[in-house]
């Protein structure tokens, strides 16, 4: 006898699972639930339909019902939306624009109902100038606003991916953009250093940042919305984008026996199972294991939900596949510069108490002789035996492409010592000899080894003058365009010539540009009996840092 | 005492190993013979000067003598080519412009000689309008003939990487330019339908390929040079390219007792040591381990000559760094299009005798909706157990990405259903929610799992029209415009409603476009009780490979 599924969501996960478990089970019936007039639209599209780099709004209905029906024979019924789950009868309710209310039984259940904006408790949260960025309707809204040129300036609050791509593209469409962050940095995944130099690249194209500013709340003005911030502070625009964050959209599920974790996200196991028996979910609504530290995660990425959709086909058709954790492979575009990252940051690893260490390196993303190349900001976190933990990295060229690399050694478990051997393709236009991948790999096992010690920006405060130099190994002409504070000058080439002006005695912290003439440097010294430390990232990374 | 090491060789593989000896080692002693008149140079980015992207002739100069002893202390003599080596003494024998002959002792020596082109014995080889490209005086001899205005036109004599690389690059400097290569096909480590894109591309991009040749011999003409085909036919020119591989500059070895492969290549182990003591082997003059069939292979690329050459630094100073092994990663950008791959191709497997499966895929570049995205063709190999063994890709965007990351797949002996879990990062301007790497590791577990039989566009003619109905799953629209002679039309939207218009008896032979549609019709097919198979890589690809 066929099965006969329900899909609750009718998007990234829901719409996945629904495709993939008709090419596997011809017979079962498939019903798909969609709250909302759309299915299968492209949400990480919606941003740039306001920016005006996807012209046509069709272009964003990547499915049809009637396209679902003829080649995958769904069932699809939007405007219907799951208010509940009956575990013990099996059946769902559902509350539909065109039949009202009404029961469907189900062999087998997915849900995959996502994730809302979070609307802040605050006064004046519900005013009509402030938008939020979820579906097809939502931006809708949003391009009636800005393009019947009721729209000249926008606020954006929230410094996520979604606030960032809404601001970037405000800005194309034209408008005055402000974003408001409330942390002292911008897209949470990234560590400071590297956050910064993607918030110059959105102040250099002229969106104005606001950083630990907390939103007190909103009220009307004569020229549109205002927003409060704390100490009497308004700023005023013609709307308002809300974007400080999602929360599982899984109130229905509140009485169903189904296990929700504390911040609402649905409880799963690897075969993405709830605990009730015939009940799976995927996408931004559960909670999942995190591949690198092994702890509770909620990530909500595409790249995820339809994976995850796709397993629970597999898993109702009779296939053991299972879904082994979430490790935050994730990219964005700001302007000309591209933001990638994988795995743990520092900031997470600290949070977590991990032992672990990093390296940045600046290498050019493809040979720096042939035009066109540009200097990439390549962070690396790892444990002190060389694990390879997660990745940033930021540039405007070829950044996503490295982190991939790195994402799939954190795939597979490897070691620093894998990225330094790892075979990559190079042609001059594409990358170098020694790609940047391999060379993060090459400067972490020297650490790993034991062969350099490397100090962070962060930990200059902590150098105690009186035991210790801070030496610029740069030109003298770099010094002298700017250094580190209460540094001297030995550039590395005379090194070697002048080890007397050292004293053996004291600590050797060594700095250059970005690290490498540094760690040259370092090599000498410690060949020469000094106790030597190399800056991480160099001082690029520590002008970085203080933007 | 400290170590006295010689290295012969000063381009990627011996001055990465100076470079880095001299990093582990302050103390040793190193010196490095080249006898040509320049060191860490550019041999990659020879080409592109010639096509003028890369303008200034300095920016091919990598580091310089005095650069090399400035930061790292070695001893570079160029115009100092090594004759002979002596493994009893301990000592190779020098010819230097400055110095005469000489002799110089070793603790350790490195051999990192390269190769130099092929140049075959035929009549008329050693025409002066016969120009080859290893090292800078090649290129300048170059540069100079095309600038003076004594070059309109040109003769590539192979279908290589250089010999591709610099007909692009003779077309881009204005000339007109014929390639004639002696296969069938350009780009050896290609399969033949994707090469046939890459050869298409140099096609609307001007330059004339002439296949199936083979060169008989070289003449003087009034307007240059003539080569002569088969046939009595002759071509002339203003100049002539000889690019028809390269071969390891190992003559001076060959009395050294140092083994040397069947080629000539210098024989080493996972140590990168030779079979005399002391003595170590990298770059292109080295036969490694192929990485994924395990077989000999000489692989003259820049990234494995890095990679050894640091490795035997390494050994040098007592670290135990192996070399595991070239899969042969690599990538070339032929005008607007690139072409890159990894392992083994479907040729060599065939070759060797290997069991494989295979499998094409269109995907997008990135999402569709948003745009610039472009289809990458992407095939992938893999035994019928599903363990990766090889890939290529051609497109415009995002090519070698897809690439590397199947290589670092195949670095870690990965499966399959690994490319179908790799969390890529994702965002449209990017990539899709399911990377194209997760679409082939999809389409590939398919395979693997049964659950589809594919048939490639050269089992065609195998089919037997009395037991078999080919069928064209494509709208009836596409199908006008062109199909496989012997198919009938059924669009897959329409199939489930006309199944009793296929005979059950009968073999299904299906396909589409790009084999996606195709696929969801053998599912359908298949779970209705047909013997159904689907073309790989479908129309497209069929259509490329008559090219
Ligand atoms: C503006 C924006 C940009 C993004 N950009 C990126 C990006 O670049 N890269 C990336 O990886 N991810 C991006 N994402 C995230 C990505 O879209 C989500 O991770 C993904 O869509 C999650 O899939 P899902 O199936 O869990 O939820 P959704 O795709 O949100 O689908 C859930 C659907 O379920 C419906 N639903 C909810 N409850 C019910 C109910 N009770 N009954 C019926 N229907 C219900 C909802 O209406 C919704 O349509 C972006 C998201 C947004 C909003
Ligand atoms: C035009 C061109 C384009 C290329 N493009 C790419 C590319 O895009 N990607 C890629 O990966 N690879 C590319 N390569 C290949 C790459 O350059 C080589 O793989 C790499 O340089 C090999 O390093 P090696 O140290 O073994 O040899 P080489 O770099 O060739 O260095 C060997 C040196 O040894 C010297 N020598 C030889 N014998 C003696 C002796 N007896 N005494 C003293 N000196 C001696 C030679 O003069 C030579 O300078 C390209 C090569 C060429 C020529
Ligand atoms: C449109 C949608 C329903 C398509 O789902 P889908 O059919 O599973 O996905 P695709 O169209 O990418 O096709 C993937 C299938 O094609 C197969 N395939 C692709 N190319 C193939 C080829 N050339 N030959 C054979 N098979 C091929 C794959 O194997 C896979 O099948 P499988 O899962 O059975 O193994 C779903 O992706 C969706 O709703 N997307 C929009 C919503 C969304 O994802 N939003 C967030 C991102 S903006
Ligand atoms: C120029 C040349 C001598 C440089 O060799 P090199 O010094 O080994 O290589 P790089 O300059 O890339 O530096 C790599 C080193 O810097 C270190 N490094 C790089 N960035 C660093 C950073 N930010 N912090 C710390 N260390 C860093 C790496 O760890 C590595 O050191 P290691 O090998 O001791 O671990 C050599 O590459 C060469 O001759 N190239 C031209 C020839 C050639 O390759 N041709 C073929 C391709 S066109």
């Amino acid at each position: 006898m066929s099965k006969k599924v329900l899909i609750v969501g009718g998007v990234a996960g829901g719409a996945s699972a629904a495709a993939r478990l008709r090419r596997l089970d011809e017979h079962a019936e498939i019903i798909m639930f969609e709250k909302g007039p759309y299915i299968s639209f492209a949400n990480c599209g919606l941003p740039y339909y306001i920016g005006g780099s996807i012209a046509e709004r069709e272009r964003l209905l990547v499915q049809t019902p009637q396209g679902m029906n003829d080649r995958f024979r769904i069932d699809v019924r939007t405007h219907s939306e799951v208010i509940s789950v009956d575990p013990h009868q099996r059946t769902v309710q559902v509350r539909s624009a065109e039949r009202g209310l009404y029961e469907e039984s189900y062999d087998e259940l997915i849900l995959s109902p996502g994730a809302r904006p979070v609307v802040p408790d605050l006064p004046g949260s519900d005013h009509p100038l402030i938008y939020t960025v979820r579906n097809i309707p939502d931006i809708d809204r949003i391009k009636e606003k800005v393009t019947a040129g009721g729209g000249r300036s926008a606020i954006v609050i929230g410094g996520g991916f979604i606030g960032v791509e809404m601001a970037e593209n405000l800005k194309e469409a034209g408008l005055n953009v402000t974003l408001i962050e409330g942390n002292a940095q911008l897209l949470a995944p990234f560590d400071p250093e590297l956050a910064a130099t993607l918030a110059q690249e959105m102040q250099h194209k002229g969106v104005n940042l606001l950083f630990s500013q907390r939103v007190q709340g909103f009220r009307s003005t004569d020229r549109g919305i205002g927003v409060e911030l704390g100490g009497e502070r308004l700023l005023t625009a013609d709307l308002v984008i809300l974007a400080i964050g999602v929360t599982p959209d899984t109130a229905f599920l509140q009485s169903s026996g189904i296990q929700l974790g504390a911040r609402g996200h649905i409880a799963v196991n690897e075969a993405l199972e709830t605990n009730l028996p015939h009940v799976y979910a995927v996408g931004d609504a559960i909670e999942v294991r995190d591949y690198v530290h092994g702890g509770k995660a909620a990530i909500p990425l595409a790249g995820p939900a339809n994976k995850q959709g796709r397993i629970v086909a597999d898993r109702i058709a009779g296939l053991d596949s299972v879904y082994k954790g979430t490790m935050g492979t994730s990219v964005i575009k700001i302007f000309d510069m591209t933001g990638a990252s994988t795995g743990s940051s520092e900031k997470t690893l600290k949070r977590l108490g991990i032992d672990y260490r990093s390296i940045i390196v600046h290498p050019s993303s493809h040979a720096s002789y042939y035009p066109g190349a540009s200097a990439i900001v390549l962070k690396l976190l790892f444990t002190p035996e060389g694990k390879v933990l997660g990745a940033q990295a930021v540039g405007c060229e070829g950044v996503e492409k490295r982190i991939d690399d790195i994402a799939v050694t954190i795939h597979f478990g490897g070691h620093v010592s894998d990225l330094a051997e790892l075979e990559l393709s190079y042609a001059p236009p594409f990358s170098s000899a020694k790609d940047p991948v391999n060379m993060v790999g090459y400067a972490a096992e020297n650490i790993v080894a034991g062969r350099v010690q490397s100090f962070t920006y962060d930990q200059l405060d902590a150098r105690i003058p009186e035991n210790s130099v801070l030496l610029d190994v740069r030109s003298d002409l770099e010094h002298r365009g700017g250094h580190i504070p209460g540094s001297i000058s030995i550039p590395v080439d005379e090194l070697r010539g002048r080890l007397n002006e050292l004293d053996p005695a004291k600590e050797i912290w060594v700095y250059c540009q970005v690290g490498f003439r540094g760690y040259t440097a370092s090599q000498i010294l410690r060949q020469h009996g000094y106790d030597v430390r190399n800056l991480s990232g160099g001082y690029k990374t520590y002008r970085q840092a203080q933007f």
